[in-house]
C-alpha cells in the first residue's frame, strides 16, 4: 500500500463526532494500536485493547465516543460511533484509489459471442470468454480471463475476479463478488451404479446466486441435478468451499474456508459454519445454527443450535465430553482401584 | 432450464413398457414428487417416496413396473424398469439440447503449437493453449481457456471445461470429463531436508487418467515423483479433491468432495471415500473399502471394510464408541458412587 | 517420460565416489528397487529397503557409501553420500530436458499494460495478463494464462504455472514457484454484522511471499485486511491449502495439502502441518511445532510441540486417549460388574 492522507482528508471520510489533539503527519499506513508507528492510523475495535491506546505511536486514532483518555503530542483522536465501521469506510475509499474500477467496455482481446447482451456500462476485461445468450448488467466488471457459459445471466454491479467460471444457464443477481478461480455451475456429483459401473446422471439444473453474495477464491458451487442450487441473499462464502448440487443456502449465512456441503442439504438463514466443517446430504440446518470448525453435521438441527464435533452434538456437551475424554487415564486407574478394593472385600467376606 | 417436451417426445425418449392416463401439458421442468407443479415431470426413485405419488401435481410421472396406483386427471404415468435410469436418459437428452457440443475445429484465438496433433474432429475452444508435442483425439472438446502442457496426450470423446490445466507429458484416455479449474500433473510435494532447508525433489513422473473417469471442479492430481500417478477406469472424483504423487487409484472408485489422498497410497477397485476423508501416505485400501465423511485413514484395510472416524476403525465399532463416549458424564458419576460405597464398606470393615 | 541416458552420462551427473560393476543398458526410466526392470535406474533411499538391492533388476543403482553387497551381471552400482540427493540431482537434469525453460520474451498474445516493467530476461507466456505498474524480474517465467494484478511485483527466477492469479499490489520475492490455479491476494474474509447484514470490511493489505517458497495447485492466500499476509522464506505449501488474511508464516515451514489457517494466526519457523489440519484465528504455533493430519489447533503451542487430534493435544497423550477410547466397551462392563458386586456387598452388610 502506498497511502498519503492528511488528517483533514481522514476527517472528511470518517466524519467524527468529536476530535481531540492534532497531528502534522500524513497517514501512510494502517496498523494495530501496539504495532503502529508515526504516520500510521490506528483504531480501538474492542474494549479489551483499551489499555493500548495510551501507548500507541499512531498519529491518528479512531476511538469510540465513550473513550476517556486524551492524545499525546502530535496525535489526533477521532471519536466515532463505531471505530470498526469508520475504518471500513476509510478502507473502502483506499481500496478505490489503489485499485480503481476499470472503464466500461469490452476489451478487444475478449471473445464475446454475437447476440450476448452486455450492458454498455459493464466491463469485460482482457481474455474473457462470453458465450451465446449471456446477459450482463450495468456496472458489472469481469476483471479478465473469466469464462461465462452459454445463457448465463449476471446482474448489476457484480465484480468477477480472474479465472472465474460461470457455468451455462446459471443466474447471478446484483452486487455479487466472486474471487479468483471460482467455479459456479460445475456438474453435481451424481451417478447410478449399474452393472459394476457408475453411470453419470446428467446435471441439467442451474445455480442461482442472489444479491450481495460474496464467494471466495477457488470455491466450487455445483449446478442442480435439475431445478436449482441456491445461495441466498447476503451470504458470504470463504475460499475453497464446496457446495453440492441442489443445496439451498438461506440469507446472510457465513461459510468459512474449506467447508463442504453435501448434495440437497438446506441451510436456513443466518447459519454460520466454521472452517473445514462438513454437512451431510439432505440435512437441514435450521435458522441461526452455528457449527465449530471441522464439525461433521450428520443430523438436522434446531433453530439457534450451537454444535461441535464429529458427529456434531451441542457445543457445551461436546466441550464437556472432551474434558472427560482427557480424564480417561485417571478413570481407568480409579476403576482398577475399585476392582482391587472389591476383591479385598469379597475375600474378607468369604 | 427452458424445456418444452410433449408427452409423446418424453415417451419416445424413455420408451416406457406400460402407460396409464394422459396429459395435454407440455413438460417444462423436472421436480420431485412433492414439489412438482402442473407441467413438471417427476419420478419415483425410491420406494420410501411411494406415498407421494398419489398427491403429486406432476403432469408426467416415471414409475417402476410394480407401482400399483393410477393417475389423476390430465396426468400421465410411464412405467419403466428403473425410473432413475429413465430420468438419466431424459436428462442426457435435455443436456444436449441445452448445451450442444460445439463444432469441431480450432478457435482462431487458441494457441496451438506447430506440430501438435489435433484430430480434425476435436474442438479447441477460444483462448486455449496447446503446447508442443500434444496429441488430442477424435471428438474431444476443450471448451475454452484450457492449458495443455508439452507432450500431453488426450484421447477421444473427452470434455474439458474452462480453466483446466493438463500438465506436460500427462496421459488422458477416452471419454474423460474434467470440470472447471482442474489441475492435472501439478508437482508432487517432495522435499529432502538438508542443512535446515527443504530441497525440492524434482517430480518427473506423469499422471495417467484411464477411460470414463470424471474429475470435479478445482480438483488437483499431482504427477509422480517418477513413474505414474494413476486414476483407474470409471473412477469418479468430486470437487476440490487432492490426489498426491504416485497414488494408484483402481477402477470404479468414488471420491467425494474435499477428499485428500497422500502420496504413494493405493486404492484398489470400488473404494468409496466420503467427503473430507483423508488417507495417509503409503496406505493400501483394499477392494471395496468404504470410509465415512471426515474419516482419517492411517492403516491398511481389509477388502470390503467399512470404516469411520479418525483414526479410522470399523464403522459399527466407531458408532458404538461414539454412543459410549456420550455416556461418559454418566459413567464418571457411576464411578464416583462406587467410590463412595467402597469407602463406606471399608469404613464399616475397620 | 522418455529418457535415454548412458551409464557414463548418469555418472557425470551424480558424480559417484565409488563404482562397482558395469552395464551396457541405456537408462530409460527410474523405479523403486522392487519394481525396477532392465533399463531402469533405482536407488536405496532408506536402510529398511536394503534387502531389496540384491534382487533388483535395475541396470543402475544409487547406493550409500556403506552398502556392502556387489552388483549382478550387467548391473552398475554407484556409491554416493546421499542416494536421495543424487537422485534429486539426476531428476532435476531430466526435468530440464523434458520441459526446458521457454525462451525469454513476451508472447504476442499476452496483454502487458504500458509501463509494466518486465525484465528482458523474463518470459511472459501466451494469454497472460499483466496490469499497470507490475514489475517482473530476470529469469522469471509465467508459463501461460497467468493474471498479474495492478502494481504486483515478482522477483527473479520465479516459475508461475498456468491459471495462477497474483493479486494487485502483492509482492513475490525470488525463486518462488507457484503451481497451476494458485490465487495469491484474494480478499480476506472480514465482515461487520450490522442490522442483520454482513457488511464487507475492505481488504487493502497485501501478500508477501519470500524467497524459495513453493505453493501448490489451487491453493489460496488471502491479502491482509491492512498490512501484510506473509509466507516466510523457504516454506513449502501443498495443494488446496487456505491461508487467511494477516497470517504470518515463518521460514521453512511445511503445510500439507488442504490445510487451513484462519486469519491472523502466526506460524513460527519450521512448523509442520499434516494434511487437512486446521489452525484457529489469532493462534500462535511456536517454532518447530508439528501437527498430525486433520488436527484442529485451537490454542497456542510451545516450541517443538508435537500435537494431534481435535482439539489438538500432545501427540502421545492423544494416542493414549485413543487407545483408552477403544477400551470403553470393556470399561463400561467393568463398572457394571463393580456395581453388581457393590450391591451384593451392601445387601450382605444389611
Amino acid at each position: 500500500m502506498q497511502l498519503a492522507y492528511s488528517a483533514e482528508e481522514i476527517c472528511s471520510i470518517v466524519n467524527p463526532q468529536r476530535m481531540a489533539g492534532a497531528t502534522t503527519e500524513t497517514v501512510r499506513d494502517i496498523a494495530s494500536l501496539s504495532s503502529a508507528a508515526t504516520g500510521d492510523l490506528s483504531f480501538l475495535a474492542a474494549s479489551k485493547y483499551k489499555a493500548e491506546v495510551g501507548g500507541t505511536k499512531a498519529s491518528v486514532v479512531l476511538l469510540p465516543l465513550d473513550y476517556a483518555g486524551g492524545p499525546q503530542p502530535n496525535q489526533l483522536f477521532l471519536f466515532v460511533e463505531q471505530p470498526s465501521l469508520a475504518l471500513a469506510k476509510l478502507c473502502a475509499r483506499i481500496e478505490q484509489s489503489l485499485w480503481p474500477k476499470p472503464p466500461a467496455g469490452i476489451h478487444p482481446s475478449a471473445h464475446v459471442a454475437a447476440g450476448a447482451q452486455i450492458s454498455p456500462h459493464a466491463t469485460i476485461g482482457p481474455l474473457c470468454v462470453v458465450e451465446e445468450g449471456v446477459k450482463i448488467g450495468d456496472g458489472t466488471v469481469l476483471i479478465g480471463s473469466v469464462h461465462v457459459g452459454r445463457g448465463a445471466q449476471i446482474g448489476e454491479q457484480c465484480l468477477i475476479m480472474p479465472h472465474g467460471v460461470i457455468g451455462a444457464s446459471c443466474v447471478i443477481h446484483n452486487r455479487v463478488r466472486l474471487a479468483g478461480g471460482v467455479v459456479i455451475g460445475s456438474d453435481g456429483f451424481g451417478y447410478e451404479f449399474v452393472k459394476g459401473r457408475h453411470l453419470k446422471v446428467p446435471q441439467i439444473g442451474i445455480v442461482v446466486i442472489e444479491d450481495d453474495v460474496e464467494i471466495g477464491a477457488n470455491t466450487t458451487i455445483d449446478r442442480a441435478r435439475f431445478s436449482r442450487t441456491v445461495i441466498g441473499e447476503g451470504t458470504k462464502i470463504d475460499n475453497l468451499v464446496q457446495v453440492g448440487h441442489n443445496v439451498i443456502i438461506g440469507k446472510h449465512c457465513i461459510l468459512c474456508a474449506q467447508v463442504g456441503i453435501s448434495g440437497s442439504a438446506t441451510l436456513e438463514d443466518y447459519v454460520v459454519l466454521g472452517g473445514q466443517a462438513g454437512v451431510g446430504g439432505h440435512i437441514t440446518l435450521r435458522k441461526g445454527t452455528k457449527a465449530g470448525g471441522q464439525t461433521g453435521v450428520a443430523f438436522d438441527t434446531e433453530p439457534g443450535s450451537f454444535i461441535n464435533g464429529t458427529p456434531a452434538i451441542p457445543y457445551m456437551l461436546e466441550r464437556r465430553l472432551q474434558v472427560l475424554h482427557q480424564k480417561l487415564p485417571d478413570l481407568f486407574k480409579r476403576v482398577e482401584y475399585l476392582e482391587s478394593e472389591i476383591k479385598k472385600t469379597s475375600a474378607a467376606g468369604e
